[in-house]
């Protein structure tokens, strides 16, 4: 597949600071996440079971980032919970939160947080640092943390609880907080801890076995692997009228010239936002030479959508609800003025370019990722260009798993699935198939 | 994943006849098809230009079944043209045709033909005999040539004309069949045939060399392979209140008392047919012990399709258009008795099981497989069970393309791929996107 | 408006039978109907405070039919408890059951009952002696009332019982019972009902307060009248391919030959039924010389439905939902095979005519009114033209209300309307409007 | 019903100049249109043929605004040659132009014109002054038309020729304007002409024949009445918190604090706009004290329409459609966040509330009126109240029409209707019922 619609620059790690700008070590002290260790990344196994993947750690993760949902009095009070349960039973464990969390929420702890300095570097430092995320608040929290790794090719697992009704991003309700985060915790962990092996894959198992045996508290238990959900993101990227890339702009981007692909996790929106008149897009499939054009159509706007996304705005637009593990792209139009604009549903591998026609009267195109709204509108001849995340490299077998948002499942204490939970969400969330009358 | 919706009995081959039913050598003759030599499966090699698969044969094919449409004299003189011009040219094929045409169209043809002696013996026939099926009409003439091998495993590549409009399934206008054809015919064989190779994964090159030698006419000139999309089709079995495999009617059957899986191109219907009430159906997502009720839902009908089928029933009943490389089932309601069942994506390998609810007031629901309708409907505690068909054994780089309907993509002079067809037929068959009024 | 779709008969009034078939006067006897003194017919007079109607008795009804649903417990105890309220407090009115309802249940009752001798005369008897129909059961019950009057041009009040949750119909719920029958047996009367009037529109004044004064038991209180919604009908006939008008069969039909126009409260369907092939369906609009072509369309069927039905299988198909007050039709393609059929919504007075094309391939179109499915199907050539019923005659003002299904609407003890009703039934039965997500 | 939704002033006329801004009467000149003679309202008669009405002058029309279509060269020609055929056929016709258009064309023509002096008085002296409205564009350019007369309760007649190809409101092909407008010219004249007539109703019979006789060019032939479409408009109020109307802006308005209504040919938006977050609306029917709430909805936006507005943006947004002739309003979702808000159809006389609820995170809710969209947005607690125009007055037989659009409806030299042109419309603009596939 030809990767026209791939911004030219590589990815260049930025380099982490070399020293930290707090150096007293006070209680409720903010430290600069540069001073932690390494991401340490998991790997992800197929299961023989069902389509979700095992995680397995190398060693024990170190640091795990807090996000939580913004101006609410529950997620700050979660918050401070979940820290000090980590801290108090994972002592190995540091607390990393976002400049603007760790300013509000530093002083309900009674231990030194990290955090990035400002929000100008924070995406490479997650990127460098952050094992794992656990999201406090609703789906839009789970997508703002998702954000934060928008130009991540890897993202840590993703642990979210929700704080009042269950989204569809939200897997935990928050009192099953103790629970989830041991699961997570020594997910891959041999078993039982004490015994001796030879796991050649895991070269530090002394290491890793000391770090897990400090967990204090209960026994471990069994060591049941978490189950990872992979959700497929988009890979976008924005290009001027002679096919340069465009930079992107906050929270998406790390640096003000950044023009690297970023990543979207339910979708992307091109509308004709204040303005009146309607958008006027070509969509073309493909990437040259074999790229092709749909259609040029007039709306409201139109999505390009993962499919967890198809239960996000493309189905208030119309769209069908989609898997997640479905690989594929949703494109549903919004408001066109046409009778017969079916949804389609894409290979995820299909590239799609959405371009604007010179006649959208001198306006410009609102385009918006995740709903966040790019300030920057785009005028005549720019083009966003969307394909769906590659997830895996090698063969099968031999799989690696890269790409995509490891969503931590939910899983009761008798078992259950994954599957469970979109039938279950399907059904508390959307009052998917209420009956009415009695038509019989 | 459990295979609790197969059915138990595993396929057992007929025995062919061991002689001809007609003996005498006669002009006009119908020969039965048990006289000609065995089916050759070709190869289906993954590409790197695209998701199309490329054809190759281990050596020319030999056995070409020839589908027309009913009833229809434009269809009845195209086969005798392309019989004729297959003979001629391709002297070493022989032409398969079903009963019923054969005894129709062999007077037409100065050549003898074959055939089954009946419909009851003829699936497993065409399964152990026909190297290459070609369709002369409609979609619903290609959708009748897959059924004719609904209970095989692996189907013969597909050459479909269309003798009016293009339809979604018919890839090829009539006028173009010489060209066609020899593309399919010469698809893997070496280049130039005359050259000599060591090629070990074809043991009998030099008879192969032979027979493609032995074309008449101009030259094969360059030796492209034919593209083929790998349409998914749906395995279907059909169970009593007690879970035991019901046996299927024709034409999918061929024994009175078959009751493995038969398999369909475009869609599984269930429908409260003439009966004025409304079927009461329970739809369960999974095998046992994994499987979890979706809901119960009240409706004129539900639909279970293949990407293939979701440019049919399923999009006059309000589902999304998905592309036919998008490995999904599609789950649509007619006629729901609810506003919000909103059709689904689910993954292909998901078992969906759709089960009849016992205050369907006595009356049975019609079961249709890609448009046929079963004599006997369902009663109270019967299942449909329904999941995507493997196409592929083995690992990736290794993996054997078996399932499927292999169809053979239209390509012009030029080049063009499948992508193209696609687009083209949402474009010219649905009228896609035809823009109203000027609301701008 | 020339009535090219109406039936050329004109409505002949059948003759009483001149003696009753049951001679004796015992305990549980059933009487015929046509001992009953003849039927009438109240006023609906135009309110200033909304767009119902107001209910006037000439005189207290005397004749109650009462319809219950079918083998239901609950329905049948309901009439019990129903009939013995009526009988014992309002001693001038009689009860009128259907046949096979009185066969049941007169053995519950402890006084006579009034039915038809059987089915066959049954619906120009019912038109002739009821002024008052009460249905017990849902909305199917409703709808079978009303299809007892399907021949008639003028239908009595209903006043209909829920016996579980509301319906869109059925609009008091049972244990109301009380208040809702004194609240219509008395509307109109004049309050108080000593007071002496000069009403000169009731010239039988002295006779009717005596009747309003035999109720037993405790004051009739306030005579406010009961509040009537006209749900408008659709006028149907049925003509064969020379246009000669076809009969209509049960229930509809009060003689095998009949082949006056019909009545229908929700809909009109015609469908394919059981047939695999979709339906070819020509449409037209306006009546001759006006009538011109909408579209010939490719379904599984076609809905022309009232505002009433809009909430019933139209809704299910797609449709809008359209306040019973908004006169007008709706026609609601079921499955087209088109993505450009949007559901049409057209004044009440057009008439449609909906003609089965020649290449329906010999299979018949089924016809049903009201979800009861016509036993002969329709073939080519063949019609079925629909117009909305005329409610009024004469000029506003002095405008008389014949037409249409006098539905009385609920109203609580202070007071409430009918647009309560409907919004409230919006949002209890249709789930209307549940959110999903918070994609906010 | 009572109209709290109405603004709580009444219209008061405004006083038009008492003399010309422009004193020299030069060829090319711009004269004020308070100079010409006041509007002649015409009448419009009920037929008994259709559901249109009859147009019949009084006397012939003499003020004609010519609207046209901006930067569009075609138009701007096609107003040149139409002003000069009608000046020189119709010597006491004077030409209306809205100012800038004046500007931009009396040069082009060679007698003067008839302007507002500029945009802030031109509503009152429309409305004051024109006879006739004619439009040179498409749909838009009818809207703006309409537009111009926001704030009159009676419209002057629109004859609307639409440049290419027909919209829904652009009833006539340019080509035909000579006959076009002589039709509608004569429009009630009496037949013939020179006949001597005792019309009571039209005392000035005299000089208005000498009127119609002084047109030049050849018999104006039988005088057959132009037909009518009465287009029902929305009646549209804006209130902030407290329940004070706020005032309109330009185009609607003609004074800087006019808080009158406003109407609407099309639909009123309210929707989120740039907003990314959804709106937050509460929807309810009725007037106080019988108003009640319908439900509390979240969604980019929603529309209420006429009919007429059924094929603009209602249809993008999944509405039905709804023939002009049914007196309804339809409130349509954009994109709600529910599966179960289907569009609904409600009696025109149904007062409708949208209110802005304080959850709309601060941000302001756009609110369009036929596609213009009001500079300042609404906040929390403000309403929107929309109601459908009163286009009747008086009882039926004595009715007076005068709310409304009268549009001028095409008619064939030999007849024809406009039932003709909405089903042609449908299947031309819409590509109504375009087939797809062969499912059959």
């Amino acid at each position: 597949m030809t990767r026209a619609w791939r911004c030219v620059h590589s990815i260049k790690p930025t380099i982490a600071p070399a020293r930290s700008f707090h150096n007293s070590a006070r209680r409720l002290e903010i430290r600069h996440v540069a001073e932690l260790p390494p991401r340490l990344p998991p790997q992800f196994k197929e299961t023989s079971t069902d389509d979700l993947l095992a995680l397995r750690w190398p060693s024990p993760p170190r640091n795990i980032l807090l996000v939580r949902k913004d101006n609410d009095a529950e997620a700050r009070d979660a918050l401070t919970e979940f820290a000090h349960h980590i801290h108090s039973t994972y002592p190995d464990v540091s607390i990393v939160l976002e400049p603007d969390v760790a300013k509000e929420s530093h002083s309900d702890l009674l231990f030194p947080v990290y955090a990035p300095s400002g929000a100008e570097d924070q995406h490479n430092l997650y990127q460098e640092k952050v094992d794992l995320t656990s999201t406090l608040g609703g789906d839009g929290t789970v997508l703002h943390a998702a954000s934060l790794f928008a130009t991540a090719p890897s993202v840590p697992p993703i642990l979210s609880f929700s704080m009042g009704t269950l989204g569809f991003l939200g897997e935990w309700k928050f009192h099953e907080y103790k629970r989830a985060f041991r699961q997570v915790y020594v997910s891959g962990a041999p078993s039982p801890l004490a015994e001796n092996t030879n796991d050649t894959n895991n070269p530090s198992t002394a290491d890793s076995l000391q770090a897990w045996s400090n967990v204090k508290g209960k026994s471990l238990g069994q060591s049941r692997c978490s189950r990872i959900l992979m959700r497929n993101r988009l890979r976008i990227g924005i290009f001027d009228s002679n096919g340069q890339p465009l930079p992107h702009e906050a929270p998406f981007a790390h640096t003000a010239d950044q023009c690297e692909d970023i990543f979207a996790l339910n979708e992307v929106l091109l509308h004709r936002g204040a303005n009146p008149h309607l958008a006027n897009i070509t969509i073309l499939i493909g990437a040259p030479p074999h790229q092709r054009t749909l259609t040029t159509a007039i709306a409201d706007g139109f999505l390009v959508s993962t499919p967890t996304g198809s239960t996000a705005y493309s189905l208030s637009s119309g769209g069908s609800i989609v898997h997640p593990l479905v690989s594929s792209l949703l494109l549903t139009p919004i408001c066109p003025r046409s009778l017969s604009f079916r949804p389609l549903v894409l290979p995820a591998n299909t590239p799609v370019t959405l371009r604007i026609e010179a006649d959208n009267r001198g306006k410009e195109i609102e385009v918006s990722v995740d709903g966040v709204r790019r300030q920057q509108g785009l005028g005549a001849g720019m083009e966003v260009r969307v394909v769906g995340e590659e997830v895996t490299t090698g063969e099968s077998g031999k799989r690696q798993w890269t790409g995509g948002v490891p969503s931590i499942v939910r899983s009761g204490v008798g078992g259950g699935d994954g599957e469970d939970h979109w039938v279950g969400g399907l059904n508390s969330l959307l009052k998917f198939n209420y009956p009415f009358g009695d038509r019989g």
